[in-house]
């Protein structure tokens, strides 16, 4: 029995090694690789996902599972926990034929192309049939699982394992008017000035400042670091290893300073992981919710709260003393904080964000339900603007275009975004019960108690709970829209007077 | 036929890929990991190495090699050569049992901490067990292969395919006097001016002017990048993804310029190899001599010289009016090739390098041969740096202790810095013949005839061809040192007017 465990875990570790030096391949091409090289890295990249899926999916692992699982008794909790997440990736990853993967990979590397050339001429037509192709694989990948209560549940699951779509939509829809409410209310209530946050601020002090902001969270940069490219992300390759990147952009300056607040949150994560997980399946995340859980508390509910500023407002302003020089702290923080309906989701504010959300999940809900068709995509979308947001995009570029995930066949994903903001506070009024003077803590440029708390409640455990456990554990409840609506309800109403 | 061929060359593909993306590993520890990422890099190159190697020596392959060997008519000159080279691949990789691997991987990673400390406290009795142990799996290592002419052949023809030790003492038994006399001349006539070298100058700006050099000569930026790391090197991972390191060391603040010209000579013989032997195993250099040979001509023959710094030096003027306003061309030119016999390998000047070699070779030969044990080695050192060069380390560390080599098990590794030297003044000489006006080009600041005789040549060949066959097709003769002897010997009479 011992035996069969160190080969299992012999085996998930050569895995586990294969996909870490994908992971560098892919940061690499992000952030150095020069032009040249794309053709050469895409093999490369093929080859590593290819070996790690043969390593991965033989018959031998399929009878260490079955070995392991009929003597669960005799491993340790974490053992068990391997074993089990183990064999819920293993069960995916042998019911999809590496036929269906190598076509996929096919059609979406076509449809992410007609992508890019449709929303640069903003013109739908190009992507339609491509996005056809891609929701025809998407019933056909449905198809090699057995039947769900909804069909949805099949693609949810993949980011969020054990979630229904019962449950997300119920989730939503208890959201849904209350957060609209909130939006109309605040729509009408004296809007807050911000045109001082749109002067022109230099880079190079902006990602110094943002560098002090997540050290003194507590990103350790013994064991990561911070690049440039184009799209902020992180990324990890070990408990000691986990890099994240940012972006300048002259119009929204501050950007860059939320971007990398978030992305350190991703990181602590990462880094807080139980260091006897890694190259085990248990490394990583929970979720992309619970992940994302993880960025949106670092990036707004403590990048975005008036004790931080209270400690960092000074510095920032010695930074920038001709752009800050006469703004005080509450307008600064209320400019911050400042909601407007806006027709692109990563731009969108706290307040809105979950409406651009919810917009995406019912479309792709349709589009798998076979309610929607494609080709009326750019309509729907049009109309829920108008009936969430109240503004209606004037071309489909700013609108159905926008999002790179469904040409990448990345249907079941949005809804992480979302559910990530409610997790985020449920913690969060957990971690000021057991934290009660987090706001003095932050005065004071404090974060270790914090930080720890995350550690011990959600970093550490990797992948061993699913998220819903994760969150009951640790809340005393599964995800729930409540605390995120009490939330919303008490920051604007103080930043809008309502 | 046709499918045996295509299956190899799959195979062969998917070896290419793992060692790609093991070096796109390497280069990131060099240059970028964060310090507590090396204990999980490990894992992940060695499980890297170990695949690559797996798919590389199975029976399928033997099987493979063998039919399209007996089938070499039907196979293009390419194929063939394809094949003939994997097969030298082949016999070394099986000949070795990974038990033996994994025990050289063990011994040289204590070998090497040990000679960190030894060199440190400059203390050769803390080497010395290990090396003893890195000289006896060398035996074994040449038990492996059937009995050669000269044990040391089988190390040599590790790095130089194909070369026989009675070459290279030949080679060298004919260079050292004329070269030991060259450096007696030298040490008695009045020797050059260098003091303002090592001024300070500032880094930023010899960065950006040596990136301008290698940009005139033909480095791809397209398809490479420069960066910085604590050892110069080149590495590739397609033949349009070629990287250059260097580094800045105050103390010898030019020494930036010619390490970039150095390692953007390698890199352009990456660049321009042909771009079908990609994935293949006629992919990269000949051997490490001819890489050498490449880095060598654009650092010494093109960097040194006289016409290169026509063009350049009142450009490097312009750059630094206060630590070179006063100083002509003539001056400076003798400054960057002034000779003086010096302690340190990597330090020397082009008229001291190869009696740094041959003093090494000769060490290793001795030691192969068993006529050297490892414990008389400070001792031997020391008299052959005496009578080469005609000073004596004052330590060991400054002594038998500064090369990191033999710490990595790597003997038979030396020789090819000098033969790359040789190589380079053959070529040289060609080149001279065949563009005529070459000196007046450099004077214009014109190196592409250069780089397109260079790719013509030697670099589009790949590993087409052995190093010896290469240079014969090339030259007309195989590696010999007269034109080393006679471009030194002209060279120095001019500088110090012997």
């Amino acid at each position: 029995m011992n035996e069969k465990l160190v080969h299992f875990k012999e085996i998930m570790a050569e895995v586990a090694d294969l996909k870490a030096a994908a992971a560098v391949l892919s940061w690499d091409q992000q952030v150095n690789m020069p032009p040249g090289g794309a053709e050469a890295r895409g093999n490369q990249l093929a080859t590593l996902s290819r070996l790690a899926h043969q390593a991965f999916t033989t018959d031998e692992v399929g009878k260490l599972l079955e070995a392991l699982r009929s003597n669960e008794a005799a491993l340790s909790p974490d053992e068990a926990a391997m074993v089990r997440v183990a064999g819920r990736d293993f069960d995916k990853a042998t019911r999809v034929p590496s036929s269906f993967v190598a076509e996929l990979a096919v059609v979406s590397t076509q449809a992410h192309e007609a992508w890019v050339e449709a929303r640069k001429k903003s013109d739908f037509p190009i992507f339609r049939p491509h996005l056809e192709k891609v929701v025809e694989l998407t019933h056909k990948y449905i198809s090699f699982f057995p039947p769900a209560d909804h069909p949805y549940d099949v693609l949810l699951d993949d980011y969020e394992p054990g979630m229904k779509t019962a449950e997300v939509t119920a989730i939503f829809d208890s959201l849904r008017p209350p957060q609209v409410r909130l939006i109309r209310q605040i729509a009408q209530a004296k809007q807050v000035r911000d045109a001082f946050l749109h002067k022109k601020f230099d880079e190079r002090k902006l990602w110094d400042f943002g560098v002090e902001v997540v050290s003194r969270f507590g990103y350790d940069w013994e064991r990561g670091r911070q690049d440039k490219a184009a799209h902020p992300f992180e990324t990890s390759f070990s408990v000691n290893d986990v890099r994240i990147t940012t972006r300048f952009e002259a119009d929204h300056p501050l950007a860059i300073l939320f971007s990398t607040m978030h992305e350190a949150g991703h990181g602590m994560y990462e880094q807080g992981n139980d260091p006897s997980y890694e190259r085990t399946p248990l490394h990583h995340g929970a979720s992309l919710a619970v992940h994302e859980s993880q960025s949106r508390l670092w990036e707004n509910l403590v990048g975005r709260s008036l004790p931080f500023w209270r400690y960092f407002f000074p510095r920032l302003k010695r930074l920038f003393p001709s752009q800050l020089g006469n703004v005080d702290l509450r307008t600064f923080y209320k400019a911050i904080n400042k909601v407007e309906p806006s027709l692109i989701r990563v731009n969108a504010d706290e307040a809105t964000y979950n409406l651009h959300i919810m917009l995406r999940l019912e479309l792709e809900i349709a589009m798998v339900d076979g309610q929607l068709a494609v080709k009326d995509l750019p309509q729907i979308w049009n109309e829920k603007m108008k009936e969430y947001l109240g503004i209606v995009p004037p071309n489909d570029a700013l609108g159905v275009l926008q999002d790179i995930h469904w040409s990448g066949g990345m249907l079941g994903y949005f809804s992480t975004y979302a559910l990530g903001n409610l997790i985020s506070l449920q913690l969060w009024e957990k971690i000021r019960r057991d934290i009660p003077d987090l706001d003095e803590q932050f005065r004071r440029g404090k974060f270790e108690a914090l930080l720890a708390w995350l550690h011990a409640n959600v970093h550490q455990h990797g992948r061993r709970h699913d998220p819903q456990e994760l969150v009951q554990r640790v809340t005393g409840s599964k995800i729930t829209p409540e605390p995120y609506v009490r939330y919303l309800t008490e920051k604007y109403s103080g930043i809008y007077e309502l």
